[in-house]
């Protein structure tokens, strides 16, 4: 038991993106919980990563029930699943702080989105007593599956109209060998969306799997 | 004379960003002229970057009498002048490149701008015989101004539907020490808007002036 570190649920974290950040937290110490819309399949990522890191702490349930338990919850579904996994965790996240990976960008053809921001919607359906915060949108899901102890090669851009749940999430992706930072209201992950529309036009014409971002003098 | 380098306008190019951008310019040895609204104002920049670099063939004319005599225009106006500005150069423009640097960003009230890109209103206003490109609206003015010989600490995403065009515009940001990358279609630039805004909110979280963005992973 960590006296110190929350409990994380990622909600949506059978995924693409969901596990990968599950394994690095859970390596990283935290106790955890897999949320899914199907226990079972909460359950069998849940096995799998205790398989991998040789652990049998981390659970997997229902969404509602691992936002219930949990005391922060990360986002991870795919938008179109995002306003509907929402309304099921509301309630149980009131005094909480969800954190919203949504990026509204379609792989195929992407294009910016439009504000306003998607975790805006979600600060919208979750009400005042849950603190929105966007972070995670841009990260690489095949890097965090390899190579545990090091570090990612992305920053994560962290926006929410509460610094102080911000800093919370900023020492979260630093605990798990990410660079964070601040960027400012909730608003302002509308421009985080729409870099994953950039990195993977970058891809695109240069032949890259991995393009990423970085911020430089602070 | 060059024979190999475009004869580049800067338009507006009294401004805060223009200046900079014509100083490392003409710096590199491309032939150069400052365009403004007012003749006499573009003269007087002409002649502080010519005494600057010991030189005497920076010229300063009127807008579109410098968009009419260069190769490549860049344009480096406030967004309140960005139409006006547009409009007064597109006849003489035709067969040529554009190369808009507009964030609609507000520095004392930083939002996320919402599409379509301030880029996308160019090539509308223009039409299709202009080939418009989307960069430098994040360079910092400061940065151009010291250090000449040296390179500039900020990456340059360049947007355009045209990537032939796009490869000239980043050989120009080479020319003068900045790193640049093809960053998709014209539609993107409403993020490169964007984290105008978003370096603004971490340049006063973090007490910075500085804040910039790189491209790495390619």
């Amino acid at each position: 038991m960590n006296d110190q570190k929350p409990v994380l649920a990622i909600l949506g974290g059978t995924g693409k993106e969901g596990p990968g950040l599950a394994l690095r937290w859970a390596h990283a110490g935290y106790p955890l919980i897999i949320g899914s819309r199907q226990a079972e399949k909460a359950q069998a990522t849940a096995a799998e990563i205790n398989a991998q890191l040789g652990i049998d702490t981390v659970r997997g349930m229902e969404n509602s029930e691992a936002a219930r338990l949990a005391d922060l919850a990360v986002l991870t579904v795919v938008q179109s699943a995002q306003l509907e996994a929402l309304q099921s965790v509301r309630e149980v996240l009131q005094g909480k702080i969800l954190v919203d990976a949504t990026a509204r960008v379609d792989f195929r053809d992407p294009r910016p989105p439009a504000p306003p921001a998607a975790a805006r919607l979600a600060q919208d359906v979750l009400g005042p007593g849950v603190r929105v915060v966007a972070a995670f949108q841009n990260v690489p899901a095949h890097a965090l599956k390899k190579d545990l102890g090091g570090t990612i090669p992305t920053d994560v851009l962290v926006c929410s109209d509460d610094v102080g749940a911000a800093q919370q999430v900023i020492e979260l992706a630093k605990a798990v060998g990410m660079r964070a930072y601040y960027a400012g209201g909730l608003d302002n992950a509308v421009v985080v969306e729409g870099l994953t529309a950039l990195l993977i036009s970058i891809n695109k014409h240069y032949g890259a799997k991995t393009a990423s971002i970085g911020i430089s003098g602070i």
